[in-house]
């Protein structure tokens, strides 16, 4: 069976794991990859991490509606976008979207264009974990 | 010692090994990679790889100098750069760019103006190996 060129999950996997199983391509000569990686802050307080959580299938199904609308626009290219679920530490990455294109200029139009989409339809909460101050 | 935040290599190393060795930041949000990537056809016809060469002290010159003046112009960003030389097979990356800022916006920006300047200003010489066609 060929392996879809659209691929989507929101899980507790975290990104590497799920960057391991992604193929290489010898057509696309682009190969872009946002990861978007949990800071140490929030609002100038430090912090652990951040704790991501959803209602599953309604973000399962809004992200794969960025990516039906996404894939018909523009049919030439491959994504794979991974969104990871609970407790989440500082410094580690909590998505990835890859971006395979012929020619490097589209791979960053739709990457950017992949982000954009994400944050403002497919509902994922984040609390951010403060740490502890010793007393 | 501190290590820098500005990292560039050409050499025949492959990227996965280089990159391997990158370090991930709890500072940055953002942490987008280009890999450009050897396809399977130049001009329509098939090729097995392409062999990369350069004038070293040139290329590193060069290469130096794009990080020199990406630098100064934006001060707030980290970049790690490797091109690789030697045969690279198609499949396979020939060049990676990641850069590291905090927000996602300026990571597009910058990665995609170090792909541009690189390309116009380093000189590394491709030549394309076609496959061998049985008789």
């Amino acid at each position: 069976m060929e392996k879809s060129h659209f691929i989507s999950s929101i899980s507790e996997t975290p990104i590497p794991e799920f960057e391991a199983g992604l193929d290489p391509s010898s057509e696309h000569g682009a190969d872009l990859r946002f990861h978007g990686v949990v800071r140490d802050r929030e609002d100038g307080r430090v912090i652990t991490g951040i704790d991501y959580s959803a209602y599953r299938p309604m973000a399962d199904n809004e992200l794969q509606a960025v990516i039906d609308a996404m894939s018909g626009e523009h049919p030439d290219h491959r994504v794979a976008i991974h969104h990871r679920l609970g407790f989440v530490p500082a410094g580690e990455a909590s998505i990835l979207i890859r971006v395979q294109t012929a020619h490097s200029a589209s791979a960053f139009e739709l990457c950017r264009e992949y982000l954009r989409r994400i944050k403002t339809s497919v509902p994922i909460w984040k609390a951010p974990i403060f740490q502890e101050i010793a007393t």
